[in-house]
């Protein structure tokens, strides 16, 4: 861990401040696992303040898994216990010279290594429970389970909750190897004796807050669908587009999504005791996660969200919500990218390791990922990796990352997102779904390549933005249909650090972190050749629309001519 | 399997066929398994004929290892047999709807394709056998294993020795793997009833032929060295020059060298019955082959090349003449390539899979590759996903391929060779080995930077076109020293063909390959970032002369200026 010089990224949060970091100081061909690289942890400008929303924590590398540039995001509380504690990032740099693992505790005080060997291949619940032994469970935690300790190339960052269970995740792009070859098993922070932080402009911050709350509150998908169902009021949205991948991409419809959607899944929580509307973090108005109990009123996982629903259930063929649940729990334990392994799964499935539909069969296998037997090894390093050991055709993957849960020859603005964005297959690069498909921020037909390129171009930018705030990405379903929420947050932003942006500047932040992490990427080694769908998309129609994707690389080439 | 247009690719052999073919037919973001790659078997503009050496077959797809092109190069029958059945090529293209396995048979009458399903998962040196009783021993074959079936990223092409044994492989870049994807195991060639090619000129040709002999027998390297001792003669020189990868590329020099170097392994050949001095296909006269026996005089494999023997010994800490062949024979007979396999478990070893020097556990391995276990198809799919799979740092490739026996550090022209290569890390695409070591050529310091980007130019131009000749790259040694052999090979070329060709146009012919290809591998995908080494190379360096690479990243990117 070093010092920033101060000066040097002033003014700059979550994934601009990751990104610059990462880009400026990580040789762009360095190993992903070796000295060189760095891991870098930022809370948002206006994380640790009073403003909603404001609970994202940014975690940058170059990934083991793409080989570019890498930041993923993730809910719960260490954004803004960090941020409360005076931190605008912390970077882990170097590497241990043996294979011991530490402990950093981070209170008012400064910060404590400890080495601490007892925490080896702890799953995320289990070290929680003994850390809470420790330190309570006021604090906040940031930790890697036995597959980031495996450096898995899916391996997740966890963020511990409200409740300090490790629910939230900075998932994609194994990031959780990084920190484990670092030699870093957990990060605990403690905001004991901290205040919240102090706006320049009190007055105006607070003003400029319950705008943006009230505006939040009134749009139907921030202030009514999302607190209702959680992001799996997407299954049924999607399914009846035709756009809910299918038996690893084969149809763009799936008969049994009924038993595994939104409502189903909200009724069955409630039903249990448990909870079907629920913040990640302190200062969540949206509040769109819940708590999934077995049937015996146990907890079993958090409620999974659609992209998990979606991997382990219509992507592996499996309509049964416990065992999706119980998935979701193993990849959170173990550690691991919920996407990236139900693509995996999915792809094993096509090679005949188990039967499309075992619900089983995947959890048993997940238990092997977690246990690092040769075969968990192999889907713990993601779908590219799963596709390439067992000779499957079929491996729906951009810059090694699995794709997520929308087909792109159906949903086409998503399909252009998944190409070109610097992260590889993302669709919180640019979520294209809400103007495609919830006619969100306009109408773009999903199912025609008009006006994509320019959709997917101006979402990649304001995502870039907007995730460099702190901010929940569920924000710009308001901030792109009402002008007076988009205002509220860039006042947040000026009434807090004291500045005058206007919504040009932001949109300028957004371009400069792009520039940034494609001229990382380039670096690397990526070329237009990158920015380009698995062939697959392109030669085999998907029903029930029967469409390929349709986008031409001359197209897909300006998405970054601005 | 498709006749190609006459006069397309009129002119053309070896390399320069299969390269073109590929570039312009198969779509460079296509997957490598799927059906629109295509599988190219050219024999090279001289087989055929009763010019010596002229028995190599250049077989090219685009490659399921490194994702750019690949001609990878075999000795053996098939290329003269398939020449005299006048064949420029077998083009495998499209791909089977389901599963079955096919036999292909071509003889003077023409080309019959048999489902044969009884051949499944059957090695090569057994499925040898049940050709011979179907078809006897004099007809050439071309095959795959278990390795191609299971469509694994390592997986070679085998071709028959004069003793109708898959001893000779097209190994590098898992062309195995395409053609198991395209459902064929095994094509055999039976020339009955064909005469040798005749020469426009055939006076002409017979004296060149003459001369061409006597230059490759007075050479010192061609007449003497790689006759009595075979490539292993390597062993020892390569160790004194400190550029011999030890355990997994950690040092230059093994201390166990001696006890499997070519001349103990020449010894032991001739002590027990077997063959020091053999050739690999008729027509040879350089006879670098030969035969191992084991202890009780039993045939055990074919003469294990230099490669071989450091990848299995060296590289993996295993000093054991007779595991090394035995390993040598597993590869052959599951259809490996042996430098990935070496190189594979010197990652394996590293990441505690088994220990350093553990020829026993080596073996297990690699009947765990044939057999198609979880850990098996990880190192059959080559070093690097087995690095990626077990999170290790050290991994020895360019282009996702595996480097070979010569460490770039100390041996600076080969790594030239390595980083920018269209192939990945191939010794054969440009043999600096030769100047810097041998002093073949001219003499350029291995351990300097100076002068080792025009020497790897200027090389894997050559071989570019002498890939094309369908001459074993061998011829190589005489030619660079001796113009009048040179001369001859040009005069062999024109008097079969009734050209006029000179030294100029030679050199014309190897710039053209290499644009095609490189042109290929920029649409595939590839830029200056994957002209590089591993980034070890720059910063650890190597004992026992304690340097580094040291050739920059702006004199890598003038290979290609001529």
């Amino acid at each position: 861990m070093t010092e920033v010089p101060a000066g040097e990224y002033a003014g700059m949060g979550g994934r601009a401040l990751t990104s610059s970091l990462v880009a400026k100081e990580v040789p762009p061909l360095c190993h992903p696992l070796g000295a060189e690289n760095k891991l870098v942890i930022a809370p948002g400008l206006l994380s640790g303040t009073i403003a909603a929303m404001s609970g994202r924590l940014s975690i940058g590398a170059k990934s083991p898994l793409t080989g570019g540039i890498k930041e993923a995001n993730s809910g719960g509380q260490p954004a803004q216990v960090l941020a409360r504690l005076g931190y605008s990032a912390i970077v882990l740099e170097g590497k241990p010279e043996n294979d011991d693992l530490y402990r950093i505790y981070i209170n008012k005080d400064g910060v404590k290594i400890t080495r601490d060997n007892s925490l080896r291949m702890l799953p995320n619940y289990d070290l929680a429970e003994k850390m809470k032994a420790d330190y309570g469970d006021k604090v906040a935690m940031i930790s890697i389970g036995p597959a980031g300790e495996m450096k898995m190339a899916a391996a997740s960052i966890a963020c511990t909750d409200m409740e300090f269970r490790p629910t939230r995740h900075a998932g994609r792009g194994g990031l959780g190897a990084v920190m484990g070859s670092k030699g870093i098993k957990v990060i605990i922070l403690d905001d004991t004796g901290m205040k919240m932080r102090e706006p320049k402009d009190p007055e105006k911050f607070k003003d400029a807050n319950k705008k943006f709350v009230d505006g939040l509150r009134k749009h139907p998908v921030t202030g009514q669908g999302l607190p209702a169902y959680g992001t799996n009021i997407l299954t049924n949205i999607l399914n009846e587009a035709g756009g809910y991948p299918t038996y690893n991409f084969k149809q763009g419809r799936y008969d049994q999504a009924h038993k595994i959607s939104g409502e189903t899944q909200a009724e069955t929580e409630t039903a249990r005791g448990g909870l079907a509307t629920h913040g990640c973090h302190r200062g969540c108005v949206i509040r769109c996660s819940g708590i999934y109990h077995d049937k015996d009123g146990h907890f079993l996982s958090k409620q999974p969200e659609y992209e998990t629903v979606w991997a382990h259930g219509g992507n592996c063929g499996i309509c049964d919500l416990d065992a999706i649940a119980k998935l979701d729990f193993l990849d959170d334990n173990y550690g691991l990218d919920t996407i990236e392994m139900g693509v995996a799964l999915g792809i094993a499935m096509d090679a005949g390791i188990l039967r499309c539909g075992d619900a089983e069969g995947a959890i048993k296998l997940i238990h092997e990922v977690g246990q690092g037997t040769p075969l968990g090894r192999i889907i713990g390093s993601g779908a590219a990796v799963t596709g390439r050991v067992f000779g499957v055709e079929r491996v729906p993957v951009v810059k090694n990352q699995a794709l997520p849960a929308y087909d792109p020859r159906t949903v086409k603005g998503i399909g252009v997102t998944y190409a070109t964005s610097t992260m590889g297959a993302d669709h919180t690069a640019g979520y294209a779904v809400a103007t495609n498909i919830l006619k969100v921020g306009g109408n773009v037909d999903p199912l025609k390549p008009e006006g994509q390129i320019e959709l997917s171009r101006n979402l990649q930018i304001a995502t870039a933005a907007v995730d460099s705030t702190g901010m929940c990405l569920f924000i710009a379903f308001a901030l792109l249909d009402q002008p007076d929420t988009f205002q509220a947050l860039i006042d947040l932003i000026n009434a807090f650090h004291g500045l005058n942006m206007t919504g040009d500047d932001v949109a300028a932040l957004g371009k400069s972190v792009l520039k940034t992490e494609r001229d990382f990427n380039a670096r690397a080694g990526f070329s237009k050749a990158d920015d380009r769908l698995p062939r697959f998309f392109t030669t085999d129609p998907v029903p029930p629309h029967n469409i390929t994707f349709g986008i031409t690389d001359e197209e897909l080439d300006k998405v970054f001519d601005w």
